[in-house]
């Protein structure tokens, strides 16, 4: 058994972008600490007093609710709740809720459900039966950021965490600055200025490896599901898993230097492109032309109901 | 035959990005076109008189004085030269030299070569010899870039263009990205401001992809040296070769979005690392701390020299 570069105690882990072998004490002290200094870089915890944390059962979101608590579960001005999104996913969805609600048990966390079938009238099994081709995945994507942001509105939270990891975040980045789209990454969170009706975003994992996370979540006995989504395909964002994984075996370390690139110029891109002033879409949600992308997608999805019933 | 997209003659390539089937009359218009804008939006030719192009012997920088003298040759405000670097590698570089000199004179272009023995005091095989396991790619970088400028400088350029294309311009962009060095990529070229001793640099193939360059240089009849280095080696910038190569195969177009990006954010990076006082080496290099690279090298290396002679 290798021995931690820390203690005596055996190694869990080898970290190969510092070269550390870690024991698990020590190796959850190495990912708290960072989750810790990112939490804090990222929510002024004097001013943000009600924070939501996305949770889908997953094991980013479940080690997100977890560290989040641990951090600052025991402030008696912050209050800290729980949402999980119910897409309408037969097989997949209702597994996962109910760890969520076991999870958030466990920390006394209120936990709130909000369902596509509530808010947006449809389901995502139903939705995929119409789309045909298309992939589901953008159309959830929307859907999901509606439902958690009006969730998390209405909570009153002034910030709204997710589970976004190192491997996420250096793959959107990426995938962003290839296909020549600078205004999204100028728009990707975390955010710092509060949009009206528009809940920031942040990201307290950002920093730490996916395999970090799942490791984390064993030592720590965070129940999490590990299934894949049934709608889970050949997406754009896959290819740039395979690219990001490939960089870093030949280059450890490589994940972190482009979240550092893009944290090098989201000052800049802040200011090239200044938030535009958003005006709220009829369904409530905030949307730079009034009219939101979701209620777009459900208007293309009703027109394709009707031309289904009246053939 | 497939036939060409814009006229009835049979097509010699397809360009996968446009969707386009080209005959060898189009395909050459099509290369032209993009050089000529991207050569016009790097130099004011109201202002640059004496362009210095550097040319190797390879295919993409001979494409590039070819082009060049195409546009501009015909100008009498205007004057051309080529230089090219005889690094002193031994049946690489003799007969390249050869090839530019066999093109400038068919262009009636002034034809200056510029030696590492010359300039450094070593040349490339001595070099490689004393550095062990290094690279010598490092070292080569550094002693041309001073070669080049040294000779540009010498001759009154206003302008040193190199044949970079698309596949080097989306690799250097993509490499310095993802290892976090924000401050290089704010340096690469193209330069639009002039520093006291530094000539700028302008790359009218950073649109072309490198499989154009090839293709133009057949049809045109422009005899290149196609040997590879006997120095190229599993560089880093193999890699992202290999990286870049599978991005576009897997989305026809990513190069261009990557230097498109790249260029977006240009504007933003210079205001925020604006260009350092330079100080004059006692090389006559400009530096930012008054010590080039390039003499700390030679230094490195002379003192390896002397280790070997007395042991």
């Amino acid at each position: 058994m290798v021995q931690c570069s820390k203690c005596t105690s055996d190694a869990v882990t080898f970290i190969r972008y510092s070269g550390n072998h870690l024991c698990a004490s020590h190796f959850k002290e190495f990912v708290e600490r960072r989750v810790k200094k990112e939490l804090r870089s990222q929510v002024d915890l004097d001013v943000v007093k009600e924070i939501a944390v996305a949770v889908s059962g997953g094991k980013d979101s479940c080690v997100a609710l977890s560290i989040i608590n641990d951090i600052i579960g025991s402030r008696k001005d912050v209050n800290i709740r729980c949402i999980t999104v119910d897409e309408g996913i037969a097989g997949y969805r209702p597994e996962s809720i109910e760890k969520v609600r076991v999870l958030c048990n466990s920390l006394d966390i209120e936990h709130v459900v909000v369902s596509f079938k509530d808010v947006i009238g449809v389901d995502m099994d139903e939705i995929a039966d119409l789309i045909g081709q298309r992939t589901p995945c953008a159309y959830c994507g929307v859907f999901r950021r509606r439902c958690m942001n009006k969730a998390a509105r209405e909570m009153g939270a002034q910030a709204l965490a997710t589970g976004h990891n190192l491997d996420d975040t250096s793959q959107a980045v990426l995938m962003n600055f290839t296909r020549g789209d600078v205004e999204r990454l100028a728009r990707m969170g975390p955010h710092i200025r509060a949009q009206p009706g528009l809940i920031p975003r942040i990201a307290p994992l950002r920093q730490i490896p996916e395999k970090e996370v799942y490791l984390y979540a064993i030592l720590q006995d965070i129940d999490f599901v590990d299934a894949k989504c049934p709608y889970w395909e050949a997406a754009l964002r896959n290819e740039y898993r395979d690219i990001i994984d490939n960089i870093e075996s030949r280059t450890p370390g490589s994940r972190h230097s482009i979240v550092a690139s893009y944290d090098a110029l989201r000052p800049l891109l802040r200011e090239k492109f200044p938030q535009s002033v958003l005006r709220i879409c009829e369904c409530g949600e905030p949307a730079p032309t009034g009219k939101c992308m979701s209620c777009t997608m459900i208007r293309e999805i009703s027109n394709r109901k009707s031309i289904e019933k009246y053939p």
